[in-house]
């Protein structure tokens, strides 16, 4: 199994993601991209893309990110993120696309950026800076 | 209208929160508990809570902690956040529990701590420090 | 006395960056970059840059780069600040570059790239997310 | 060699320790206190600690403390750290004291509270939530 399968495998038993009718948009060495449609679902008290919708796509994004490059025995598993949100999550959809920019085989550093998307316009909402780690197993985790 | 009452209602219109089934716990000033049960529609790969939904009720609670304190025309935003993952958030319910620790009149320092909570154990399963803002209107946002 | 000059004068009067050796290399509208040399005073166990040295140039050129865009009677104060160490932080010398990426007049965030420079080649040592706030005056701090 | 020997003889080799004055105050199984007197070198422009000192000791504080639980073999690597600034750092001294609060045999969750001392008083000026790794060999890091 390839990592591509690998990561498409992992993504769809992730029930979270399709409670946000989350999509796994691409996938290649060290990158993720995950994409959420607007739906009432996932909003705050003005109809945003909910704070917690927006981390949780950039963590998923990141994890990815990160499985793609470790050994087939390892799991990824988040250590740690900062999420920084740059400006209101507006728009028909929300991508979070990550890709790893540091780190060695245990510990990966990801950064992931969400964009907000609406009729053909495209706006950078959030900038997470994440940890991964890779586990043998779950019991481990 | 009081903050508790500020907090209820602002808490009830997040309609994510409604997605988590999310329940608003307690509310002092800046303080504020949120919880929600385990299901199918809130996990990761092997059945625990998602990181993305811990990080989603630390960031939560956090907000209206943050509200609790402001003045009534204010509205609470998260700048940022960071949260890191202490231990698998295994259980029936998982509570986040938030506290205002430092800032101004206008930012806000929180810190939610996030439990798993089973069988009358509990286990703190991920600690973060958010930055909560005050704008004045859904416009400034 | 515009931008850069406000910068200038500000960086002069931070004692501790004399401690640490540091010029400002560069600063424009959103722009900042510090740099110090390799000493033995900057170390930590095994003869590389100190983290918290690393973290003090991201914090720095963060502060300044969000400086250049407040207006004149507002100063720089860090809110908070996220950084990553990418990789071994070896080299002649070390180069904090930073930008703003987001917020809006009261809060900015910022990103700092950190490099190690040896011998005409560089590398990415650290990556910081950095949010600063605009005060009025010291009294405000 | 017992841990707090260990810890001991890490300290003394960080140079920039010595150029902050630091002092190792208290070390013991998962927690270490470190403690600076303010000085001319170490001011931001208000004649405050530096933001980048505070993190230094805060950074620094939690490397020991995960040191202290490492196996003899290991040494401390900061893979991130994230500071919250409280207030302004006014006062005589300035004390990080740091404990592991999380994580496992390689990663330790670490938090570090940073105190203002003066006269008698204290107040805490920042909150650091750190992750060392406990890595093999300097070749390693």
């Amino acid at each position: 199994m390839d990592f591509e399968e690998r990561v498409r495998t992992g993504f769809a038993k992730q029930s979270f993601m399709a409670t946000l009718r989350a999509e796994l948009i691409a996938v290649s060495d060290g990158a993720c991209a995950i994409s959420i449609p607007h739906s009432a679902g996932v909003t705050q008290q003005h109809g945003l893309f909910h704070g917690g919708v927006t981390a949780s796509l950039a963590d998923t994004a990141a994890g990815f990110a990160g499985f793609s490059q470790m050994e087939p025995d390892r799991q990824p598993l988040t250590v740690e993120f900062k999420i920084s949100f740059l400006a209101p999550a507006r728009g028909d959809r929300l991508e979070a696309r990550a890709r790893v920019v540091g780190g060695g085989r245990r510990v990966k550093h990801v950064v992931s950026e969400v964009f907000s998307l609406e009729g053909g316009e495209e706006q950078m909402v959030a900038l997470a800076l994440v940890t991964i780690t890779a586990t043998r197993a779950v019991s481990e985790i």
